[in-house]
């Protein structure tokens, strides 16, 4: 038993400790041909290497969700082994695009630690930097889970909650210096709605929905190196069932969100997200989106949009999202509010 | 909903109308490594770099079936989104291999438009383009579906028919430039069965057969691109079934004719077909081909051969293909007509 | 019927026949990427082009087990499906690493046949070779099948069995010539334990466990081209189960092996492997490791470590082998006995 992985504790976390995490991968052409047959995904910045070429480009890059999935797996065994919650996202933002070849690595630094008042759990939060081979950030998000105390005599450390922004502002955006989207063809990219033809609280409802397969998540989640027993082993939980990953279900929504959202091609903040509930094989996942603002760029003919995205379970009503109390709804699986780029 | 894609109905065809679908897809060797993890496809033209080039070739094309799936499922959200049926195929030819690292786009013209009598729906004839990168065409064949009208008071067009070629003459077979079989390795290809052992009227039985799983041709349908709702959602229809995308079990039957016809390397044309019953996960699939003819061509060493490829669900009586009353039987799923190059 | 492989009966095996196996098959990053879909597959080696780099190859090389595999599906259609039971392998050696890119063949030579007293099947050896493009072997192993007799009345052969080594020596294992693993960076490889923190005897449980779907595993096996029926036609058996590629199993116990032997980097030789017990989707599969042996290499910075690995089912006691009776205890599913590099 010495030699495998107990993961850390809630007490083994010091602030400022920087955790290097292992197994770094080389992402490429293999990897995006898995994400379009696990996801419907559609975004033709993606999909295609002219498209690209055209909005400034050398090729179609890596997806977004892609390099946030490899670099959140690899911080799993360190971080959320022994986590009983995933509480929270906040300041993630894209700040280089990935290429095929390139190799991703991440590195998690502890912002911040609170324990329970139970003494038998604390919240940790992390700041999580993805690195490409040349040792640049390509993607740095913050997000704080509830981890167990293995030893519940350890002390208590000081609580120190970081001050997190609630929203990315736009002016701290980072757009790809080549990105130019003035030659852009709509027409390709399959819808003819632009930057501007979006209000600050429109909502879309995506219409399309699917139903998930055991096989499908297990595939997605091991592509991205995301070992947490809890998505892969039938009898880890009482009930037989395998918990879904959380990004899985961000994944397929992004994707679905394709029909209204066609020209929201590329993410490049998450502001926060919540993972309402959880998802399970045979749920039917459908989603629908909110405009919550919108902000002008530097880039050629690029804007940036603020969007909530939500995913919701098949049988809610349209748009669903909070009870009467204030609380998730039961069918919705996710909350995550972002910003993306879109031609003016 | 304005923003969402409502697909179009019947009466919003006009002859003559081209159609330029969206989201372009580069396809490289992730997808050729997919497809042989979908189907079990062994023509070693598709499997070897270097069978490939000592058939004079530069490298393994993308498989044929890939070209037609990705040209095909552009078409999806344009034409057959609102279908009640897929009628038909005719007049199919691949015009250029496909190469890992090309991007493919799709054009659809409306050739042919006839309301039914009951003035609900229609029959829309579009010719599909595929192009590549460079805008040539790769692909082209006609399909015709059946589409339900959005408004009925809406007059009916009036009726044009297209004259469509039953079979495709091998005169009008385009054929590779470099394309040699005269140093074709047989015992590397699998069969020593050349063109010339084949008869016309030869029937053969596939023997193997596969269990289709819902991950399985939903991988392989979001692989395509092709976003028919009826393929995902189990919630759509009141069975609860999803239906299987045709294309996915024309793969599967092609991959199963290997056994039998491994030397039939390369789909040049696509005379037509029928997506006999509909299929569904859990069916046990096996294939069975008859050669309807066969052609000489200038290539060197290079046959052509006519076959009809059909795929029967499991506990059909061998060559099972229509019953007294000259419908299909109901365990036939597929009939596919098309012609191949096959080694002399 | 006379169109499609019979494949070979007892009787039509002969010593010194060399079999050469049919479809060779270019393997490059999709198979990479399908890989670590389908299999938690982390050692680093064979994850990222840059880890690969430091340890002195010039990019990350394709999984030993994707070279295993397939050479070893390229058999099948000669050597095993007439098969009734897979009973050995002994002295397998991976020779050369196989590269994105290269195409694969293999080879088969019959050394030794052995009819059995009930004359109606037999014991068939055969050395299998795979080799790349330039015709080098790259691996190569001893495998024994028991194959029915086609024909009852062919009179049996001289019986001639192979004298084969239990284990490898370790002074014939095949380092490649550049591996150095001098500036081996144990943190970015997952775990810190050296060749010198293992000791022989020592046992290790992977903790983890993964419960296997239908999709999966015909999705490996038909990646590897490995054609046998029983695999995919849940028709083929009367209990209606598909009868999980045992190669299935090797490749997701060793990826689970990587909890406790991270630094088990690279697979050199194969000393022996029982596929002990069936498995089938729905089980959830373990893994334990017990450390048999032991060497030093004359590589930089490399030591070699020979493990047994073990896969069993959820529910089996730690450490689970063999019953009173000296048998294989019902819950092992795979006992593989196999050589490693290690950083010292």
């Amino acid at each position: 038993m010495g030699k495998t992985n107990a993961g850390r504790f809630f007490e083994d976390y010091r602030i400022g400790q920087v955790i290097r995490h292992a197994v770094p991968r080389t992402v490429a052409e293999g990897e995006r041909a898995l994400y379009h047959a696990l996801y419907p995904a559609r975004h033709a910045l993606y999909s295609s290497d002219e498209f690209a070429a055209r909005c400034g480009l050398e090729s179609s890059p890596i997806d977004d969700l892609i390099a946030f999935h490899v670099v959140f797996g690899k911080t799993v065994p360190d971080v959320s082994l022994n986590a009983v919650a995933n509480l929270g996202y906040a300041e993630g933002r894209w700040r280089l695009p990935v290429w095929p070849g390139d190799t991703l690595r991440s590195e998690s630094e502890v912002i911040g630690l609170k324990e329970n008042s139970n003494g038998k759990s604390g919240v940790v939060y992390v700041r999580t930097r993805g690195y490409n081979q040349m040792d640049e950030v390509v993607l740095d998000y913050v997000r704080w889970v509830m981890v167990r105390k293995g030893d519940l005599s350890a002390p208590a450390p000081e609580t120190v909650v970081p001050e997190l922004k609630t929203v990315v502002p736009p002016e701290d955006l980072l757009i790809p210096e080549e990105l130019d989207f003035t030659e852009y063809d709509f027409e390709l990219a399959g819808e003819p709605h632009r930057w501007g033809d979006y209000a600050v609280g429109e909502k879309i409802d995506h219409v399309d929905g699917v139903t998930i397969e055991e096989a499908e998540h297990m595939l997605a989640t091991r592509l991205w190196q995301n070992t947490a027993k809890v998505h892969f082993d039938a009898t880890f939980r009482e009930d037989g069932r395998r918990l879904i990953y959380g990004g899985h279900v961000i994944s397929l929504a992004r994707a679905l969100s394709f029909n209204g959202l066609a020209n929201a091609q590329m993410i490049v903040a998450l502001n926060g997200g919540a993972h309402a509930n959880p998802c399970f094989a045979g749920d039917t996942v459908r989603a629908w989106s909110e405009v919550l603002d919108k902000a002008e760029t530097d880039a050629p003919g690029v804007g940036a949009i603020r969007l909530r995205l939500v995913a919701v379970k098949h049988g809610a009503e349209p748009f669903t999202l909070r009870g009467a109390d204030g609380k998730y709804a039961p069918e919705v699986l996710l909350d995550l509010d972002y910003w993306a780029l879109m031609p003016l």
